[in-house]
């Protein structure tokens, strides 16, 4: 049988596949948020957060507030018409109050803009302060991805904490995909934070960061696995880290109840899923260790 | 001595490594797959997988039947030539017979898509199951990287196991690229998978995992490492996971004999090169802790 | 108060916050180094190593000569212009002596190219060598992550060593965030060199690597964490590896001082802050493992 | 003074302006319609009209249908909005009643596509008829300007008739910028109808034309002019042309009461502004000649 | 003999003929102004000129002096650059003095906006009063190929007095490209300017134009064909139009001493060298007519 | 009834229309020329006639030859593919001889190439010498339309004589739309050609031009209209145009035997059908003239 003699019949299971489901006809006549849009308005954050650093404008004393107004007028209007467009969809297409709703959380958001550039900035100095490697601020505003992901999570725990459903999760899972690095919106982050590389890195949405913390690549600040996890919507389940601890690659740390303690450090690999108290030092043991005959090595 | 005045040496030079090495010149005269090509394809299952949630349109029961064959009709047509010039290319050029067999591959491939999406779908209520972050099953389908990343390889792998080269390794490392999630397309995976978060993640060639599976960032699924290693190719080398197991962050499981039983559980950061025994629970040591001084954290 | 009435306030804070912090209107009206065309130039790069498998090209011996001379003349000149931005920006604007210096590392890195392109098909060897699951060098070159990251490392350190801000950092983030491996453009490598799967992978600045060497995912070569970390900007904090060292998944190897010797294998997950002699193999201790009752699967 | 101490000074004046003027502020809450998307629709009506020549598409009698389907489904949504937008914008905002208006209109429009689609297949053949430079007419449907023109006005034209503003206009003027040939979208137009060439025709809101007319470059059917012209709108003022007339380059018919009888043929350059009976046949006047000395031609 | 035997044979044809040539490689080294930076300039003119109408930005009383502002800053920049690029070509290479004379245009001509943007929307007002088919001024601001020529022109007419030279005849020729309007940028123009349709319409470089004058597609307003041009450069060749006239379509007027009188007509296809008294009628005469025998209609 | 019940009707008529057209579905598994690469193509051409006016490279005298070679070959690659294309369809898939027959007339084509530029300069001379307002020979290639239409000419030309189907017309139909400059491929011009301006020339597939030869815009070289065409192809049909001839703006001459002889002027506004004497002065008669009252103007 040919492709086209077969055709129809694709047509027709494919077409009895989505009527089963509840996922595409009930709300295919709703605009879904526009991923596009979503991530173009990230990077137009970060043009104003680091005028002239990524755009091609080059603001100074006297044009920066022309630059600015305008760039937040336009971004106003287009995440104004997101966040309409995510409650709209999430209300399964009722419309009372949300316009309001919307232009209430836009205004909002970037009404707090000025406080959280403040916040980045100092981020930036515990990226110059904790890589050796750094040669400049510029290098790690151009490059870093933990920058990027920690610029990106300030904007989208504004839009979390305000309720605004799907837009988030897209502006997460976005930096997510650049940087390796996924910090759930819902998380709470102190100020002077920095993920050195960053590949790999998950923290859940209900951790909580403390000020001065470093972290490394594959750090996962997760949650205990669980079936049947919609029950525990909701709840506390990701752990908690106080100021200046410093956490080494590929530690996983879980659980709502394990709280890392002041100024402690985690050595590299560690799998935690108590509390470390204050001022600890943890590391896994040492592996073991044999010398074998030349031409033998490996695990086979 | 200027750019100018060696222009022609480095142009002999790099013309000469080029006539040396079997790779650049028999060959090309061949038309070679398109990576732009496969990874448009891919997103064109996307749209045809999840009616409205990608592309601009919006089917309903009326139109649906349209959007899909239609659709369809142009898969079918870009994925049996590029399947073609993946063969032909394989062949060194030679056409005998191969025509035939990308359509006959290609109209296999397409008969499959309701099967798959059905698979699909129930990856989706894994991660949903799963995951007490997901607010709605929708918000998986617009942004979780696991999903993504078990979608391409539904389809990638049909093409792997009917030989055609090239594709589905293109297809997965463009996954893997988006995701961090890297699925060679020879992995038999069963019914109601989640990664979680997924960066990180490595199933490799020969790896079988049952149904009811679920696993964290950082999971190798790997072979032992070899030197001379084209003398296994085609030999089991990975693991076998049973049903309903949970494997945590990080955890490395390797080599063809290694089987983790039904219904256990893989604490993180494990590093496994035997069997597990079914309805185990498995945890590395705890770590070594030590209070230090303040002033003194870190491992200087 | 909407956000129309709230404009002038907003402008007015991050105006404010831009004239506090010194990096943007001190050196604004400079070009900065344009990062979309050096990952145009990365991309121009890869077609020269490979020609006709990225591009459209069809390069035959007689016309290979014309295709290197033209695309190398226009990586010449869009390059040098690059370096120049960057060591003008560099220096705050001052100009002298810049743009022949910009000519003359130009000239050094183009020149090198037919040396690097060897040690390139080395690593294609590497890697056909090194994974069984690899079909032919053709699929290497076309989809293996490990590939794209030492040919980019292979150029950029070229720049790094001559001195060249920002450009090498820029090379070496495009290729962390297709790859998830973290080269830093410091980094010494030799030949024949393999990264398999390559997520989470970080190789640090000071890093020395011999000939013969494989990774796999997740594995960092890294430096003891610091505060006020730029006191140790340039001295070596690195581990050094020495030839014939494999180097199994989710490892991390730590510190200046660290030797792994020649012929050594280390098993996954291991976290070594000390030398270790040559022809070792590590491997962290058993897991611990318990069989739980039915139902009882998991940490909670 | 520089442009910088100015810029405040011309931002006020341009201000001043936008306000004095009616045209800018009062509806610029609203939505205009988007001519990218009104170009786009042309383009995909074209698809529909001449399928397998423009798109990539290859239907088949298999696989026409669901093309069709498809097309028409997405070309129906995109229509309506933007008949929406243009019928709200008209309104200054007032939504009463439109969006049912313009699911009329629309609905309308595409049940007539197949009888507009037969007047252009025989447009196709009137050119062939007309043009021995024809050498097929594929080559017709690929390149003639004018079948583009005649194309786009029976679509427009359905348009008009409606009562749709601005959509028609953007429609015309865009085929006008591409083939110099400015038909408006009033006209009433009979079948065979050919404009060979077609760059200067210009062909006004309430002309009419006949069946099997065939006119050249330059053509004017145009109005005599007028001061004060918003009086006049709405009245017949351009030419009635009859069945079976032909009418040379840079020939201008002008007035509501002008009629070129049936069967006539206008020669080149003429310049008319009453009527002319059927059958027949008008030339201008023999130009004056004298041979000149050589050297001394021109009008010097 | 095959392209490949041929290929070096062409290249050195080709070679020599770009080195007999003087306008190849004496000042290939210089940046030539930029065609597409020019276009899009033109463009964001517009964007400026009616704000709301082309981009997607909706400025209102409160933000639009933010997006002005914004927008002529960024023009600024742009503007200056491609002058001093031109200055810079045409001085072969000399840049002294240079940039501050492209300072002083770029500020100069941003100064004369508020004025042009008033006498455009003069121009708006009458096209509105000139054509009947004109439905709102909106459509004439969205559609009208007359407007966009004669607001180009007073763009570029202020860089071609300043004497800067390629980038006027850039934007005159894009013009032209788009609406078949040919308006040299040297030509004087007044107030109350309409172009109907336009195509064909030539305006040449020292036409002087009063103020409501109205003209018709195919209108040249030309000189007298020369041989040996160069020698007239600089000379008034081209006619003058006095205030109040009308010019029907395909009129050629030629000369620098022509004048057509105020309140003057000229009908269509008239081709005038001598001057035309005020109030004048001006009409082509009658064209030759005979009726013909059925089947015999045309010039056979 | 909405569109959705109307669907499937419409659906119906329309595939009933291809079905009942020998235009659709017959050939619709052939590939097509693709008119954007040849555009593209027409491009290239230029670049390589112009090198650094219109691209982004700068050949000097060492870099040139491998510019030119580079994109020759590339050239080279993609018309070939096109030429087959265009023979094949015209052949209805019948392939015998024609991959070959593309490779002659390919090879062939741009042996010429070296000869054309020639020819192409020495328009840009005619240009350069014809038109007062040219400030310089760069400022025509840059912009001028009429050295447009004869370099896209005189490549299609090589293409029409040797029996190239659909191609040359794509070609020139570009041309047409871009600059309002139709010229059928077919036509013989010779040396030192200029046309100014440009909008509105037609010069029809059987004309012939001599040496010298200038023209304005809206000059038709045509045919005599005819209808059933089709019986007169390949028969001259349009004037021969001797050397050293002018021809002003809007002038017609129509006719296979019609002869403008050389040195002759042509006054604007002719309509001429038969042949001129050399050194001839043809002008249209004097309008006629009235003076009117103030406030009558027009022929209202």
């Amino acid at each position: 049988m040919t492709f086209e003699d077969n055709l129809s019949n694709i047509v027709a299971q494919l077409n009895e596949n989505y009527t089963q489901s509840g996922l595409f006809f009930s709300r295919n006549d709703l605009e879904r948020p526009n991923r596009d849009v979503i991530i173009k308005l990230l990077s137009d954050f970060k043009r104003l957060m680091f005028p002239g650093y990524f755009g091609s404008e080059h603001p100074n004393q006297t044009t920066a507030p022309f630059f600015v107004g305008s760039l937040l007028t336009s971004i106003h209007e287009r995440l104004q018409h997101q966040i309409e467009l995510a409650l709209t969809y999430q209300a399964g297409g009722r419309t009372e109050g949300i316009r309001a709703r919307a232009e209430e959380v836009c205004t909002e958001l970037l009404a707090e803009l000025p406080r959280i550039q403040k916040l980045i900035m100092i981020d930036v100095e515990a990226a110059f302060d904790g890589d050796p490697a750094a040669q400049s601020r510029e290098q790690i505003i151009f490059s870093y991805p933990g920058l990027v992901a920690i610029f990106s999570h300030r904007i989208s725990h504004e839009l979390y904490i305000r309720g605004v459903p799907y837009i988030p999760r897209i502006m997460s899972e976005y930096v997510h995909s650049r940087t390796g690095i996924d910090i759930n919106s819902g998380a709470t982050i102190g100020e002077f934070f920095f993920i050195d590389h960053g590949t790999g890195v998950v923290i859940g949405e209900t951790t909580e960061i403390g000020d001065c913390v470093k972290i490394y690549q594959g750090v996962t600040l997760g949650a205990l696995s669980t079936r049947d996890g919609q029950k525990l919507a909701g709840i506390k389940r990701h752990p908690t880290i106080k100021n200046n601890v410093t956490i080494y690659s590929n530690v996983s740390i879980l659980g709502g109840q394990t709280v890392i303690g002041e100024h402690s450090t985690i050595g590299g690999n560690a799998f935690i899923t108590e509390s470390i108290a204050p001022y600890s030092r943890v590391s896994v043991k040492n592996p073991e260790l044999c010398v074998v005959q030349p031409g033998t090595a490996g695990f086979e």
